[in-house]
């Protein structure tokens, strides 16, 4: 029996990562928000791996954080283990990677989403959307319940109609023993949407007294204090190591043994897994040459005996995976407390959205995370974050946010699903960036935080900070562009040193562009009158450092941005125009690209065809201009 | 696909209160021992109200931990709230109840079973259990893993074949959408076992923020520091108040106007339901004459905004609920995070158990908590210890553990189950307890620590400060016996509290056995030479102040005890004792009673058929031991 429930200006389906970044977002921007979970015990829930960041995520973690996002602080509130990954090669790739606790994460973030205004969490199954005209206008729960909404936005991670497979085993289920959701996917395809079917996979877990560590190789955290979120405000806390070893050939013997026993080769698994988060199955028959591979033993809590074996997904059945375990170094006792699994799940085909999120199809619907076809907390909470910003700017008739992929890996991964599709579960790398060198782990403020600040989820005195923190940058290197050294000042230590005597003087700015010259060797000769903020010092070493190859970057953003300004009308008829190659007006045709930048980007979209397109626009353009 | 997966001395099916308990005794009394369950996230889970104790049900948590169960050191660690309930009546009700902190009550749950010895925990679902010849001889689990056990503990809850049910939905479920179990039960009735349909029910949680708490009444903590544990290394934590209001005249009208709608009248429902815990709606119904009745407003965790509605268990359906809601004070605007649901679930019959909470139908299998017909937390633990320590015990071929009536509140609800039944879930009462004054809160360290000890649960050091305590108090009741004071010592304090002076010297016994002087009126004027111990004081107090009626009640004790020591033997035939009511001959059949005793307290069966069975098992008995 359905009966009216409420009306909100934006409804969020589902509590993980892409639901409490939405929810927060759109209720921190005046929106009156429900957020609906089917358990309001699994608030952003670590079903997998307990780790936050690293590699083009840790990135995204900071985007999330300076556009005014939950995701950063949660992890410096709760982590286990903090270590900034590849400080041996250039910051394009230096990396922020936490252990996080899974418990006390999602406590936590359980205990914020509850104490934000505007926003009213309820423990419901949503079974429905209801729209009318094309126009999203809510959604019907299990209980009848309907819920009036501007904008809805859907994150059901792998709980849409998920089925738990294991060898010749499977059942419907979310993760770890939840109950799944099994009629929503019907109003989707009401709705038109094309779905797909993606799996994911997750190792099991072994129980801490089971391991013998001597075994294995420590992995300490950083002695360096390191944090996620642009603030001065937070504590170190006391870390715990991870542990590394190694599978080896009675591994893989193992695995090649029971191979038709895997649901991957076996024909039962119909979904696509992900790629660059292959099963231990998966690896062996793809890199059949290489001998061994890494295994990662990782603490879930401060407050709990199981460890995470990272690199051991898998879905073979339960016995195979302890015998698995068991060939390992440090593991040949391991007792499994939770065995691995692959997970089947519902997903939309993301091409069918705008870069706000927002589905083309049905006007105020969004969606974000896993039911975009990508992988990944970190991945889910930047969707997340902007979809709800959009759903809140949709609601409140703003103008909606769209980010470059010149500003952030957000931005890169939403292009890509949106532009390119994906045909297997979607992870953010750094190889997918153009622009890599701009998109630093160091500089998410700086890229950011006005606009941030300009959405309005970054409030003033946190604005005040950052603007302080750039002005001391661009103080500092106003002086040491100006500031001239001679050269028996600085000859000793340069040789000292390895780098090469100067003849006259030259500026500090000069100097510091040397890769062997750290910044900390011209305080000790010319030092700024202010103290600097660590930070501080640290842009305006890479900046001074990397200045060449990074103005290389900003031209080639600039002369991208060009195409990314020159918008193609949202009606426009690819059929007539002339000249098109036909694979290029199919696609054209149904991605509808927002700018002549995206459309170059669909796969099969050769140049030819964009200056045909360009042509167009420029006569058609004027024309339509006249009429207007 | 079957495969072996391990053997052990004792299998615990599930992790709930009672199976938490279970499989701690077995372990720590040195049997390997697996506990099964369907949720890793979910150990010692509190799907209901956050309390701990209460009237009879504090006993229970005492008995527990004098007994060496967790329950009631769980509870110190975690509570919110602690009260020593109705200390303005005799010691014989007095009863201690905490608020408890679900999140960390659990987590730590989760932190010790891990970490305890012997004891392996596993995230699996049961859907079959194996027998051999009558005897028990493992369970099969979902994903085929075959794990064999000489004894095993089923502790379902309300997992099996759950059912939840709000007005007009209902759907499978466990609690807080897990996954329900739904194979065991056909495995239980290949096995012979008589099952049954219980349900238990929830009220909704409202979210902090909503409520008008200054329309309410604070409730706070007691300032007196209290505990569960027998310990003095306890710490006090800081409280947090709970709230009272009240339902009225319009809650009732809604609730009336709704009834059809009520699954518990419209007939959906066929689950028995625990009638001193019922719905809202059954009171209504039950007691419509009373105009209001208590709903207190419970903090569900220390960081989390939900709270408990206790007194407002409901199946109405979820908008019938907020309209209840919101006709109360300081919950007219009350937002509703979870609704209240009724849950259905499989239990067994009761009387097919042993006292040892062994099945009579198969050897080594013993179930505990909810299955057995019983409702709440406490009854759930207590079971849970004395069928793990009886699990333990039959796998180590030691002798089982059957306390008396006169011991523990544990006894009596075992007792009350296995020789009369229920067809309704259980609830312990102080008024089930023949021997009360005896059975007290304050108490259960002597009535039971050195079963606990005897047993192997209790350490000897703990032991040890168990005897010193008990020599303590045994010298001080020897010294106020032996200690005499004059008219003109006391006088002048016994008239100031209004108590009639003496005329000659008395001991200090006679005056404490006075109802107006306390123990340290006593104190003042002749303190003891040693520093009491305030539990030592109180004791002494208690004992002497009731000594009359505890000396009463011990007569009735022994009296009572030479029925349950004449017992019956296992192969008795009833249908050859002539004389026998039909009815009675059918029962005692039926339940197998243990002793005299156990057969006396059997509903139909009249003190005739006792004498019978005694003049029987006299003449009968002797010619059997001449065989022997």
């Amino acid at each position: 029996m359905r009966y009216e429930a409420g009306t909100y200006d934006v409804i969020v389906i589902g509590a993980g990562h892409a639901g409490v970044e939405a929810a927060l977002a759109a209720a921190r921007l005046g929106c009156q928000t429900l957020m609906l979970t089917i358990s309001l015990d699994h608030i952003a829930y670590m079903p997998c791996n307990p780790a936050v960041g690293g590699p083009a995520k840790g990135n995204v973690v900071r985007e999330i954080d300076a556009l005014g996002g939950e995701m950063g602080r949660n992890t410096d509130l709760t982590y286990l283990q903090m270590r900034l990954l590849n400080t041996g090669k250039g910051p394009a790739v230096h990396a922020l990677r936490a252990q996080a606790d899974k418990f006390y994460y999602s406590h936590r973030m359980k205990e914020t989403v509850e104490a934000t205004h505007n926003l009213t969490v309820r423990q419901s199954m949503v079974d429905e959307l209801l729209s009318e005209g094309g126009r999203i206008t809510g959604v019907v729960t299990h209980t009848g319940a309907t819920y009036r909404a501007k904008a809805v936005v859907v994150t059901t991670g792998t709980y849409l109609r998920g089925k738990i497979i294991m060898g010749e085993v499977q059942y419907q289920s979310g993760p770890s023993g939840q109950l799944p959701s099994l009629k929503l996917t019907d109003s989707l395809l009401d709705h038109g949407f094309q779905l797909t079917r993606f799996k994911t996979g997750t190792p099991p877990r072994v129980h801490r007294d089971s391991i013998d560590f001597s075994a294995t190789e420590i992995q300490p955290g950083d002695d360096a204090f390191y944090h996620f979120q642009f603030s001065d405000d937070v504590e170190a806390r006391e870390q715990m190591p991870c542990w590394l070893t190694y599978t080896n050939e009675t591994t893989h013997a193992v695995i090649q043994e029971n191979l038709h026993r895997s649901p991957m080769f076996s024909g039962v698994i119909e979904g696509t897994g992900p790629r660059y988060c292959p099963s231990i199955e998966d690896k062996i028959v793809r890199f059949a040459e290489r001998p061994s591979h890494q295994i990662f033993l990782e603490p879930e809590g401060r407050h709990t005996a199981e460890y995470y074996v990272q690199g051991l997904s898998t879905s073979l059945p339960e016995e195979v995976q302890l015998r698995i375990l068991r060939t390992i170094k440090g593991l040949e006792n391991a007792v499994m407390m939770r065995p691995g699994y692959a997970i089947e799940y519902d997903a939309i085909v993301p091409t069918q959205l705008q870069l706000t999120l927002m589905t083309k199809e049905v006007e105020g619907l969004f969606t974000a995370g896993q039911i975009n076809g990508t992988s990944g907390y970190e991945e889910a909470a930047g969707q997340g974050l902007i979809a709800g910003i959009n759903a809140a700017m949709h609601a409140l008739e703003r103008e909606s946010v769209i980010l470059d992929r010149s500003d952030a890996y957000i931005a890169v991964m939403i292009d890509d699903l949106v532009t390119k599709g994906t045909n297997e579960p979607y992870r953010l790398l750094t190889s997918r960036a153009e622009y890599r060198l701009i998109l630093r782990n160091d500089n998410a403020d700086l890229r950011l935080m006005e606009i941030g600040h300009k959405i309005g989820l970054v409030s003033d005195e946190r604005f005040g900070r950052y603007l302080q923190k750039k002005e001391a940058i661009e103080r500092e290197k106003g002086r040491l562009r100006t500031t001239r050294v001679k050269a028996d000042e600085i000859n000793p230590r340069l040789t000292e040193l390895g780098s090469a005597p100067i003849a006259d003087a030259v500026s500090l700015e000069q100097l510091l562009r040397r890769p062997e010259v750290a910044y900390n060797v011209l305080a000790e000769v010319a030092p700024s009158p202010e103290e600097l903020h660590p930070e501080v010092a640290e842009q305006v070493e890479i900046q001074t450092k990397y200045a060449g190859y990074i103005e290389k970057s900003y031209l080639q953003i600039e002369k991208q941005k060009k195409l990314e300004l020159k918008l193609i009308p949202d009606d426009i008829d690819y059929s007539v125009i002339k000249g098109l190659s036909s694979e290029s007006r199919e696609k054209m045709g149904k991605i509808r690209p927002r700018s002549i930048g995206q459309a170059s980007r669909i796969s099969g979209v050769n140049p030819a065809d964009i200056s045909i397109l360009m042509v167009y626009l420029e006569t058609h353009g004027k024309r339509s201009a006249a009429n207007v």
